[in-house]
């Protein structure tokens, strides 16, 4: 995908709570991946299970998407080379900044807010950006707003090294092993 | 919304289960609500919190939306006059078959596993449909389904009889109670 080449985005999950967040954060993550973001950073308390829930994944299923836990989320944004983009609810309309943000060429950091978000960030990100101005959910909100980015190609990705493949059908499921797959070719 | 008129969606959540589930329960009913459903049903085991979640939000944010549960999927699925959709990671692209469904006018259930979807459920739905084939999350795989299904429009909808408003703005954060937002206009 030209699009995920030229602006590589990393997602910033804030303030994740192993015991409340565990699915929801996992969920989090791998709409990141699968909707084409390069990787993550999150921020709380560390949780190995979270990691490792991700990281298999990412092996069964292909690609190099991967996590990294950060102590500050300050230090983050403050280390950040490239443009950030918070996604929250009392932003400006997605449909009315993409356009904007999609002509920018420098890597994201698109920050999804957890149980609090801190006040200061408003002020530190280069866009907030709203998926509809109701409650929802970070998970929706952060799918939404890549396929926004990506136009829609996200939808296609390719991911390499896969080692289980799905083969679409109409009224059944079907998934083969990389070795058949690589044999059908 | 002209299409939400036309097709009415109902979200069907299958196997919900208190202790784990709450929160991505949650955040899928409150993306349903969002993204332009009318209502949702839920299955496995019933829980009056998710319920009340809901409710606060609904009362708050405004619209008419609605949660009950349901004992039996199958049950749900014989008594439902209209189209059934599944989405399932397994299933046929969104992208190729949207259209199709775009052109369908009748209500429609949209079918969101949980732990374990049952094997006979994919011979039960109209359409099986994939919102990438990779494993991510239900509340992504909906709110990108509403999305395609209602042409982005579900993104500035209106929500009537709402206590609290958001006004969007750039950098901080402006909710608003009914009463001021009424005498602004």
């Amino acid at each position: 995908m030209e699009e995920q080449e030229h602006k590589p985005i990393t997602v910033l999950r804030l303030g994740h709570r192993p015991s409340r967040d565990k699915r929801v954060s996992t969920h989090l993550l791998l709409a990141a991946r699968a909707f084409g973001a390069r990787d993550a950073i999150y921020t709380g308390i560390k949780d190995v299970t979270l990691e490792e829930s991700v990281s298999k994944i990412v092996k069964e299923w292909g690609g190099d998407f991967s996590v990294e836990y950060s102590e500050s989320w300050k230090k983050t944004l403050r280390a950040w080379k490239g443009k950030i983009i918070h996604l929250t609810m009392y932003g400006l309309p997605v449909e009315d900044v993409i356009d904007e943000i999609k002509d920018d060429l420098f890597p994201k950091l698109v920050i999804v807010g957890g149980a609090k978000v801190p006040g200061d960030l408003y002020g530190m990100a280069d866009w907030n950006v709203a998926v509809t101005n109701q409650p929802h959910s970070e998970v929706s909100a952060l799918a939404l707003f890549l396929h926004e980015l990506y136009c829609g190609k996200e939808l296609s990705l390719n991911f390499p090294g896969a080692k289980l493949t799905v083969v679409p059908q109409a009224n059944t499921k079907k998934v083969i092993p990389r070795a058949i797959h690589m044999s059908n070719k």
